[in-house]
């Protein structure tokens, strides 16, 4: 089986070095990567939105061009484990995620999926085998329509840069008078104001 | 000037590689990234928190352990440039903050990240030669404490799984009686229900 355009070894060692270890959600991940990409048209400009921040953000990273950095890549967390892969412009697209349903022949999977088992008690060792020789078949795919927000439409324009009158930094001018964190959403308290680096 | 491990050299092909394009903010995200790591005890096993959800949290993926999917970062959006590196079991850390008020010898970054020039006239060229010109000078930092809900604590009990009765998918039982997804936060709406992968 391979995993984007890496062996199934190789995808394991890069799981590794990305991600700090070989977490199951990384396998379903990759696995579920490849699905996707598999249904899409040839040459298509996707993004990509994972319903899950754990694991599946790191295997859409490590395979394919979407980053949370660049913006190709969105978290809208439902708690679901699922990844929809879409035309950027249309908003087409296709979704896969790990179907519950299908998994009687693959306890370990199972265990681990549905929290069955504690974590101490889960075999990595029988889940990565499991995944391999359960490939594509423990995987739901359908076709969707992702909601407008998320589609590239018209160039927005840009908001204009403000400098906050309370903590003096540059922020978007569009989000009011003083920057969000100086209203309450900073997620720390200043210890000591170093000014430079 | 180095940028983490790397040549500065090295690290705009890592960005390349990674991120899709040489951006400025992921110029400003790696020296930002070097300094904070500059002024981490020695061995510290730490977590980050982006303060913007551009370019950052890629700088960070690239230079550290700390990825979305293993979550050792996290994105806080306050639309401010600054990233916070901290004791993950203290909260005890380092902020690190592109200053506004640094650039007036830096004409190109500021046009940048001021948002003084429109894209097309930026000259991604001088902007380059300007971060090495610059170095650490045109950032601030300051000591901080992270709030409690960003520190980890006493291991939480997991949430068990259940499966949702509307869409038939798996997702953490202490969610609601159906999943989040059903309940209206969908991303996409379903066009074909495909079953197999």
């Amino acid at each position: 089986m391979n995993i984007g355009t890496y062996s199934f070894e190789e995808y394991m060692e890069r799981i590794q070095a990305f991600h700090g270890s070989t977490a199951p959600g990384m396998i379903a991940g990759g696995i579920m990567v490849t699905i996707a990409r598999g249904h899409l048209p040839k040459g298509e400009i996707f993004d990509v939105i994972s319903e899950s921040g754990h694991c599946l953000p790191d295997a859409v990273q490590l395979l394919t061009p979407c980053t949370i950095g660049n913006g190709w890549l969105k978290i809208v967390n439902t708690s679901r484990y699922a990844l929809i892969f879409y035309n950027k412009y249309t908003g087409a697209g296709v979704r896969v995620y790990l179907d519950a349903h299908k998994l009687a022949g693959f306890p370990a999977v199972r265990g681990w999926f549905l929290r069955e088992l504690p974590k101490p008690e889960q075999d990595l060792g029988a889940i990565v085998q499991e995944f391999k020789r359960a490939g594509q078949a423990i995987f739901g795919l359908q076709k969707v329509q992702v909601k407008p927000e998320y589609i590239q439409g018209e160039k927005k324009v840009r908001a204009a840069i403000a400098i906050c009158p309370v903590c003096g930094e540059a922020y978007k001018s569009n989000l009011g008078d003083i920057c969000p964190a100086c209203r309450g959403t900073a997620p720390f308290l200043v210890v000591q104001d170093g000014g430079d680096a």
